[in-house]
């Protein structure tokens, strides 16, 4: 099951966090990927003029590294607005305004891709675009090697 | 049944609210998706100069969750033109010119995706798609597991 | 058969109008969909200074309704570009510049989907996508439903 | 086989013209598509100020019809780089600087998708995509319409 | 099985280089694909008003071609910020600050395609992408041509 939503976060200098995550889901449905997309980020018409507004990302790139880094520098009269176009597929993000008041508004769309734990077909549909149907591929009878049957 | 068609509408002091809305559709049919993705939008050339323009999207993010936020802010002499790429997946969005005069033109695309709900076929080559073809699965003969004609 | 091309096109005083349009084809072929997207639109370096140039776009979104809007507001000093990627899914649509002297490029890319009439395979194929494909299904005997082969 | 490839070429005064072209490939091979889009364009930090730097492309649109446009007006103080994201899908087309001295810096990628004419099989499976394998059906026993088997 | 994940990398005086390059794997794996693409190149608020700020890269355009050069130009108050959107197919690729101080803020998306070697059905599913599952071919009976039956 394949979900999309729009994404709209504020960002200012009382509530300069705005925080992605994964969300709770019904324990028989897995999730195989949870992606947030920036498409835009832009400052407010009341932003002060010549200050500088950061957005940073934290995110995490592995199992071992997280990344910190910026994702927008705007600043009044000279960069109101960016096109990022980036993508923060592991789930889970957090954008700070590390510097400036804002307002900075953050748009995006988020991507949610659930399967059900309980439903082998289904499962097997979703795990196989991950490389992951080893095991189901044990219930297939020797005689049929799958091969003249599978394809994506 | 796949449809795309362009999207423009514009805002300005007389009109400054569009709304994109879940078409009325024959009721053997199910709308399966309906998306507005925005494109751009951007001042018209009689646009007063130095005047703020501010265009603010309403939206449902999930059943529960209705977010509001500026999704443009146009200056003539700083910020003309904007390409957003946000896109509205849940198949109905307001627009509002909440500040200045415009006009401000909003382009971009509408796609709808329809099945109809008479047609088991083609209903549930659609809802493979969506992960809930469950009911259908019922119908298959239980010596065959689905698995092996089964693909994307 | 899928074909794309380039599409670019100069508008000016002396020949403001360009039409796109559905290509003439052979009668054995049907156009499964034609759609022009346009990528970026600028002004020449010989364009005048401070002058407004205003493409506007005429093109059908539904059976019964005709848009006409602007897709770009250009002017040498503040905006010589604009990178607008709206799509006109139609197969028709008239550019007209209705302010300004130019010249000014419209560049993009025409998309054209064609199938063979008098070949069942391949109408169905491309039908398929489309959710038409209902009166080829009448072809299938009624005792395999064509549910367990049939997927995209 | 498809193969991807960054691109990226300098035009200046010196060499104002790059040509792209279809590859020679070994003769059992045949090339499907070959495409470059043009992703940035751009000055380099020692371009004259107020220059105008034009880069215009030549293509084949079609069989018949070959165009000559610019895709970049460049000046620095003005407009230093560009997105124009143009394809050109054709297998061959020639920019050329066609005002100015530069450096203008083109980049892109390069995409080929080539097949193997030895091997129907997969020819077969390139040229399902273009609607021509109609050759290849005749292969087909007349009692499988190949119609259950065959989808995308 | 397909992975990605955020890319984001800060280039300086100090540290003006960052290689992207091909991960260390589990032998029994085998890169299909590793892929980077630079979504967003931009100036910190510290960056030096004027100075002009050159990331260069350097890659592998084919098995005997290395290409460099610049993939952005910037300047506080004229470009801070650019959305290149290179793509880097070739698994690696070299960043170097080439002029100027920074910072300055490369962001993308990496794109991990892994196989398993020891895996015959898995191996083949990819391989059929790259058109080289001439090996795997020989293993189907001579009896069945895998045509009816192969799809994308």
């Amino acid at each position: 099951m394949d979900s999309e939503s729009f994404y709209g976060v504020t960002l200012s200098e009382k509530e300069p966090i705005a925080q992605f995550d994964v969300p709770e889901i019904p324990e028989e449905y897995i999730i195989h990927s949870h992606k947030l997309i920036i498409k835009q980020i832009f400052l407010g018409p009341e932003a002060k003029q010549g200050e500088f507004n950061v957005v940073q990302a934290e995110t995490k790139v592995s199992d071992k590294e997280t990344v910190k880094i910026p994702i927008a520098v705007l600043k009044v009269g000279e960069t109101r607005s960016l096109n990022p176009n980036v993508e923060f597929p592991n789930g889970s993000v957090t954008f700070k305004l590390v510097q400036g008041t804002g307002p900075v508004y953050v748009c995006g769309k988020a991507e949610l891709n659930l399967g059900e734990f309980e439903d082998g077909q289904i499962y097997e549909e979703y795990s196989e675009d991950e490389g992951s149907d080893l095991d189901f591929e044990d219930d297939v009878p020797p005689q049929t090697n799958g091969k003249s049957n599978k394809k994506k």
